[in-house]
């Protein structure tokens, strides 16, 4: 596990991580006026975007030349969460390649260099003509290993692998509609975040306690008008696994769309 | 029916209009590449907050005083949408005042000046001890009459006043969970807008379709655990009327939420 840091103002300095700037919207908070989880995950996604299109590879490049980018994990870790009008930046790097996978780190602060937080994401390639994963090398244009900043820390913490859940409650159904499509016509991977933190009590995000971490397994995708189904096992009162199915019935299991963990504390 | 217009600079140059400046995020938008109605709605609860927070009576002043605004109606009518990184901004300005309501207008235009569309609402005032309307004379602070711009135009057109829907069909029934609730503890009053546009198949949002008007009457509110019911009246192929009752059973109706009507047209 990774435990060195750096500051905002350290990341922003190497030639290739991109920071958005944005100031918290007060419509873009939760009850308790603190930036809501969904609206944070798209911020890094938009950074994400942001920096691929200014080089070459963004999802604009990608459609062009039929290759799409797939989220494959994802896992935010929250020291805290700003409020409603706070400027906050998020820089964002890829930090390697791996035959069929890169990876992308995310320092998420204050305008004032305070970090709040870290992501790091898991993304595969595929051919969008064939649904076929491509080699991260075969990226038409320039090769992605000329934007690798491989020494910037991104201390997340290692993110465990979530196993199948045997003994987990299901928890609710529900159908997806069309808020949930993204331009690829799947789920959006930010959508699954927000109905996964829709299955806690009010009381978990009130009195000083909310999500802190959110770890993300993107294992099928789910379309228009498909069930997911959310199982959820308790760890402990802060821990929680959860699994997502599609389509289950009675007779049949269902396919697993996403593995999950969720941990609460005190922010 | 306002036919006049003024372009975005005129609306800009008066002392008390207010403008945010954004970008369409590229994860803030449809499958289509279209910015979605949820983060435009947001945009402008988001304008309507920073013009009221610099003038004194924003949401964090309201807490402060005990008092609250509710909004009671909201119309949007575009006439095209931006879509992802263009630059957009909103403006907005108070039109006038009605003993217990005020009317705030907004302009959503490119940077390049260009209209997209226009939004109107009405704001209730409301003591949060009692619950009780409040005439908008007794807002804190300085006198709201002071920063009406009743002259500048904003033609969305009527607003007609939705009936009670007896044929209406029952189409989906959801319980309301943590992402719905806002700072006041009530379900958002964008939430009911996304939730209502997923009602309709995908199609009605493909081959350069698209919602065109939104029309929302907020009638009652309703809380995290309630289950909403969502009717549904045809119109014609492009106009609908829905009406959100909250917690129906077989026995009663259930109170009454929301009326709306929704114009879908080619943009």
């Amino acid at each position: 596990m990774e435990t060195q840091t750096a500051s905002m103002a350290e990341l922003q300095k190497a030639q290739h991580t991109e920071t958005l700037h944005l100031a918290v919207q007060p419509f873009a908070t939760d009850f308790q006026h603190r930036w809501s989880w969904p609206d944070l995950a798209n911020a890094l996604l938009n950074a994400a975007e942001t920096h691929a299109s200014k080089r070459g590879f963004g999802m604009f490049d990608a459609e062009r030349n039929n290759y799409a980018w797939v989220l494959s994990r994802l896992v935010i870790d929250m020291e805290s969460l700003p409020k409603a009008f706070e400027k906050v930046q998020v820089t964002t790097w890829v930090k390697g390649l791996f035959h069929f996978f890169t990876n992308r780190c995310f320092a998420i602060g204050a305008e004032t260099g305070e970090i709040y937080g870290y992501g790091h994401s898991v993304w595969a390639l595929i051919d969008t003509r064939t649904r076929q994963p491509l080699p991260i090398d075969q990226l038409p244009g320039e090769p992605l290993s000329k934007y690798l900043e491989p020494s910037l820390p991104c201390p997340t913490g290692d993110m465990g692998r979530v196993k199948p859940i045997a003994d987990a409650a299901l928890v609710r159904s529900i159908r997806m509609t069309y808020s949930d499509i993204d331009f690829n016509g799947h789920v959006n991977s930010v959508r699954y975040i927000a109905h996964i933190l829709d299955l806690f009590p009010l009381s978990d995000y009130a009195d000083g306690r909310n999500v802190r971490r959110v770890e993300v397994s993107y294992i099928a995708e789910s379309h228009f008008g498909d069930t997911l189904s959310f199982f959820v096992r308790r760890l402990d009162s802060d821990n929680y696994e959860v699994e997502i199915r599609k389509n289950q019935d009675k007779e049949k299991q269902g396919t697993v769309v996403v593995r999950s963990k969720v941990c609460f504390g005190n922010t």
